[in-house]
């Protein structure tokens, strides 16, 4: 017997015949073992794809300026349209299942309308019914405030309560099912000789997911490495005669010190470097001769961070006159118009010459917890890049990642010249 | 001041626009009044027209047994998303708004899935806010049951849900907005000549929606009589210039006591028929040869209600050979297959020899308090038919209204001919 919570995106949602084979998989999960026990199973789903923006529409139609309390109101819907459905379509395969909606739980909430963060989950009832073998459903997304009202945890947040209910019920897995079957050395659509991993560890997946792997919000990452919950990201485009999903045919993140224990057990050498990833989404900023003095730093990040704008690499180059620097550093995309107006409106305080922008960049990352204990994989990195003439622009470091920033037009070069030198291509048998 | 409920139905809220439109005739409502004082407002909102119907949909193609506690989950999400945006909207228009879910006032249900009545309303914290001057905003159709899930009261519920908010806030008038402008003296598409009503009473209300007077719920005009709810049927055709829903632009239904108050202001003289209703959707079913013994009834209806089959007009003939008789009712078409094949599992039972039915058939009601007082009304009405060679099947009483089955192609030809009848023509003014 094990406890497994499972989540079903919106693409696996959207429509009746989906909805079926989701029970399908469901179904196949909570059958019996060989040993004749059950697992206790809850699932959480997302609307059908396309309906949360429908009703972000309607919000907006509504009132541009919406309140967030309002909006909550309009959107949690799809996950409670898509939670009934999805109850019934088990019933109707003969398995006991209910609807537990985010007040119902309830899953409590810091009340950050739209943006909302799960603050407690009471797992009582829920766990008193998945032990009489009932199937709970419970919408993602959607939570409730102290004040009773509902709140939802922002776009892609259903990965986040579905780590939420593992880490609140003790779950030993949560499996998040979505279009990938699972986490890979680098995008395969880049590296036809990417590999999919059997394992990650926390650590290795939230650089990998905050640097561009689209595969799990960084959200759910965090929140899966603080409470310790194993998580499996797998193909939801399976039938309900396929493999279980016990059978590890996804990629599980897990903590190190399972990671070595399975390491162990599958026979698996650990690489220095884990992946590879790229992000396109950032802008570089510099901001020409900005006088070098103490507090002026402060003068730039300090508009930017009041107005919730993600400042990622920091650069700063000695100026060519004495006493005045040139700072370079990247904010996201959609946020550079607001960043440049904050930036012009701080000039005074700032005293820059010229802001010089480029979308033009990427930022390509090696993540490897191996490379904690191994020097030189930072020289590797850069030795790969220099000898194909890729520029360097900017560098930042974590205890297990190397980032660079490089001109966006070589992306696909830096990732594949860096997935052979780390020695991560697949042997033959892939494509 | 005054404290009014506002309801407004699927095709007044279908889009953006349309609820802009509802928005503005909550305004007017809302705005202040000559004297300074303002009305307290809450509004109950249907689902988008055509929404409920592609999520019952939905939940029938998940399991066309449907568990009813989660079809309720699904199809209730329609008028969560519609007051939600109301309250953006009227926000968006400079007022104070907020939505009250079914569980959030709470709307106790008794718990009968899928047709939930409505047991006590919460308003504690209703009318603190609206004290405050806010708008409340309720979603129709839905309350939660005491096991904390949601629940869904049937098709049309949402008047019974205005209704039961008036009542449970003490509201002076609960004004249902509909795509028509009022009650009329009967189906203006069948008479030309009929009149809009100033005003009924409840009863008469009663009776007129039970018989096929489309304009509102039965349930609603049952609640609103027992709990002596003031209702006002008007058209949500208006914009809002136009004059205020206080200037009686509709039909007032209300208790006898205060009708007769309003006899007196509005000058109006009392009719010994208020109005003539039809009904299309019954079926007769004869039984031949049934014997003529005690307890023979109540084998034929017993299964009958039991599969809550409404059965309305019953007549007995005495038959032609002795012990025996023809038993002939009607039960909505609807019902007609299921209650044919309840009869025939039980005919061993009943013991009749043959069953024949006739959809083709129609109800004709003339409903009015006036006839409490004066006798002659049936007597008139049977004179008026027989005049033009309409023959009678079945008859029906109650203290303020006589029913009569009919062919149903004299429909149109007998209600005219009531019409004039009882003096309900328009004068000239009238088209």
């Amino acid at each position: 017997m094990a406890r497994i919570v499972m989540k079903f995106g919106g693409t696996s949602m959207a429509g009746t015949e989906r909805i079926r084979r989701v029970a399908n998989i469901v179904r196949r999960q909570a059958a019996p073992k060989p040993d004749g026990t059950r697992d206790e199973v809850a699932v959480v789903v997302s609307a059908m794809a396309g309906e949360t923006d429908r009703l972000v529409n309607f919000a907006r139609e509504a009132n541009p300026l919406y309140d967030p309390a309002e909006y909550d109101v309009v959107v949690a819907s799809g996950e409670q349209v898509t939670s009934g459905l999805l109850a019934l379509t088990l019933q109707g395969m003969g398995m006991k299942a209910r609807s537990w909606l985010g007040w119902q739980l309830p899953v409590r909430t810091i009340e950050a309308h739209a943006k909302a963060r799960v603050e407690a989950i009471d797992a009582e009832g829920l766990l008193a019914a998945m032990g009489e073998g009932q199937i709970a459903v419970i919408p993602g997304f959607q939570g409730v405030s102290d004040e009773g009202r509902i709140t939802t945890m922002g776009r892609g947040g259903s990965d986040t309560s579905a780590v939420a209910v593992a880490a609140a019920i003790g779950a030993d897995r949560c499996d998040i099912y979505t279009d990938v079957d699972g986490v890979y050395t680098t995008d395969p659509r880049i590296v036809a000789k990417a590999r999919k991993l059997k394992a990650v560890t926390h650590e290795e997946m939230l650089e990998l997911a905050s640097v561009g792997a689209k595969v799990l919000q960084t959200r759910s990452v965090s929140l899966a490495m603080k409470s310790g919950v194993r998580v499996q990201v797998l193909s939801s485009f399976t039938d309900g005669d396929g493999p279980s999903a016990d059978d590890l045919p996804g990629t599980l993140i897990v903590s190190e010190v399972e990671m070595t224990a399975l390491e162990e057990k599958l026979d698996m050498e650990r690489q220095l470097v884990t992946g590879i990833a790229h992000d396109k989404t950032e802008a570089k900023v510099i901001l020409t001769r900005v006088p070098d003095k103490p507090g002026a730093v402060a003068h730039i990040f300090g508009p930017l961070a009041a107005a919730s704008i993600n400042v990622d690499m920091i650069i700063q180059n000695v100026g060519r006159d004495k006493g005045e620097t040139d700072v370079t550093f990247t904010v996201p995309q959609a946020d550079l118009p607001r960043a440049q107006a904050l930036l012009e409106e701080h000039r005074g305080e700032i005293g820059f010459n010229r802001i010089i922008t480029d979308s033009q960049i990427a930022k390509i990352s090696v993540v490897g917890v191996g490379m904690k204990s191994h020097a030189g994989v930072a020289a590797d990195m850069f030795a790969a890049l220099a000898e194909r003439g890729i520029n360097i622009q900017a560098i930042t470091t974590s205890e297990i990642k190397i980032s660079v920033l490089i001109d966006e037009d070589e992306t696909e070069l830096a990732v594949r010249v860096l997935h052979t030198a780390y020695g991560l291509d697949a042997e033959d048998e892939a494509a």
